[in-house]
């Protein structure tokens, strides 16, 4: 697989810049913590996956700049402004309570000690979650036993994740066991990750990919082209509940409507037991330009008011699966989803 | 009301070019038919009246030119040339319809003759259109009694008819006699028509807009932000399916969850007994690049397959009410519609 969304490198973190695929490969390297906040707000990485490794990171690196004096009160204003950059995914908060753990546990070896612990953990957060996505894929493809159309909807792929993807990981995996398998793929306005994201590493892969705006499911719904729709997830409320990319409520409405499965893929990293459900997950609302400007031109009148909410919440009856690396949540999720969560 | 969509001036057909919208105001000026034909296949204008109006300013624009020889087979060259622009809004085939008859009633009374009636028709589908729109907008104001936040999808407005409009037209309407009325619209891809001409024709009126990406709506119904739908038709079939801009189905069946009501306003025009149902409209594909491209540059990686419908059909069980110049159809679609139809 060539993508490389984040690495650690040389003590540099070093991210793939999204906002400019798939006309230009450029990658970015960071050497502080306050610029990998800025790339997670920007947008250069996302994915709620990718924002908690991004994340751990950014404590890490962050953390090998800090001299003796005041290194508690540092260490909290790292973590502080890496909280604060994305409300919605789940791993972002999930990522930085291990890391935060990992320092209280070895504080009192000193200084050096921890810094070396904080980037150990780091790195092991990054190669559990490509590890999970693999088995996860594994799991999604053993289950989603009668599809080869696969609608999904923005990017759960390797971009979205240290790598291989979660809803895309699902498919690499159904391709990896020979199966036939293809994708279609909204372009997910207003940031374009499907057109942008998921057709081009779909591409890169030789999936077949065919490329939809987000208005068109219904018509494809409609002509009997879709076999299942498999999506990724930014935080997974205890009842089963799912903040994920804007629009995917709409989806799932259809797919209940058509008879088509509709699957919701992503590490128990992103299951978060303390919303009771999907009304107590914080939605982001993103800056108005990104929806009144494509390519910094205007396709609006000036002036016109907008909204623009990053995620909207699909309520888990129309959810028929949850596809984890530690199996297949099937409803009641309400009952079930507890058995596949670590901690609490 | 300041927009004028098309108009026939000194032997002209003069359009807005609504593809420059609202960046640019250009009104385009067409001495032949073949001008007309292309500025309907190109988008200078659209909109099922307009396109309606336009192919019949078309045939008169057209016959003018028409030397005695050969007279009757040039005119029905220019018939064949605008009746293969699009094919989905039946008012194309309508108002060439009204056109042909004309030309054959009138044709013995010599070349002279024939082309000035075809002028006058042509005129009188325009003025009638207005008058459809207005008539329309009063009794669709009267109908829909307790809603105020209106959401509407693509353009039915001034810019979609001859002038005032039908989705819009309603929602004018409301404001003329002093009611409060809101309007959300989706920005519509892939042509833009919600963020470029609804946003820009509601502010000319001061009409509050709040504009959308098209994969919102079931976060603002979610919200409660949505009293009502309403939106246009490029075709309704005899059992009231109606075919309209992509994106509509998935917005009546989001209608439906929330028991929001889906009402379709549009001429009598629009409706076409000789399809059963909505399964025998043609749905237009339209090319790839409207999708693959916006402003020129790319949004996508090279290559990918793109579908392009224009079009989808929601099915009548979802439509709430039909708001046309005449009174309102309600269910049964299939009985009632017949008694709203002047000829068959």
């Amino acid at each position: 697989m060539a993508v490389r969304t984040i690495q650690w490198k040389n003590n540099r973190v070093i991210m793939l810049d999204q906002r400019l695929l798939p006309a230009r490969e450029i990658y970015r390297k960071y050497r502080d913590y306050t610029g990998v906040a800025q790339a997670i707000r920007d947008m250069v990485i996302r994915g709620a996956p990718a924002i908690g490794v991004a994340a751990a990171m950014g404590v890490a690196l962050g953390a090998l700049w800090v001299r003796g004096k005041n290194f508690d009160r540092e260490i909290e204003r790292i973590f502080g402004t890496l909280q604060k950059t994305r409300p919605t995914a789940v791993n972002l908060f999930w990522a930085l309570e291990r890391m935060r753990r990992v320092y209280s546990e070895h504080r009192s070896q000193g200084i050096d000690a921890v810094k070396r612990r904080l980037k150990d953990e780091a790195l092991k957060i990054y190669e559990e979650d490509i590890a999970a996505n693999r088995e996860l894929g594994k799991i999604g493809a053993r289950f989603v036993r009668n599809a080869s159309r696969v609608l999904t909807h923005c990017n759960a792929g390797a971009l979205a994740t240290a790598g291989y993807g979660t809803a895309l990981g699902v498919v690499r995996a159904m391709k990896e066991t020979g199966r036939n398998v293809e994708v279609l793929v909204n372009e997910t306005r207003p940031f374009l990750q499907g057109a942008r994201l998921t057709a081009w590493e779909l591409g890169k892969d030789k999936i077949p990919v065919t490329l939809l705006t987000d208005n068109m499911v219904g018509y494809v719904m409609q002509k009997g082209k879709v076999d299942a729709v498999i999506v990724g997830a930014d935080r997974i409320a205890a009842n089963g509940d799912v903040a994920n990319k804007i629009g995917t409520y709409g989806i799932a409405v259809l797919a209940e409507r058509h008879h088509i499965p509709f699957y919701v893929a992503a590490p128990t990293s992103s299951i978060d037991l303390n919303c009771p459900s999907g009304s107590e997950i914080p939605i982001e609302q993103r800056n108005p330009r990104e929806v009144s400007h494509i390519f910094n031109r205007a396709i609006a009148p000036r002036g016109v008011r907008i909204v623009n909410p990053a995620f909207d919440i699909t309520q888990h009856e129309l959810i028929s699966a949850i596809i984890t690396e530690k199996g297949v949540i099937t409803p009641p999720f309400q009952h079930n989803i507890r058995n596949y969560v670590h901690h609490q």
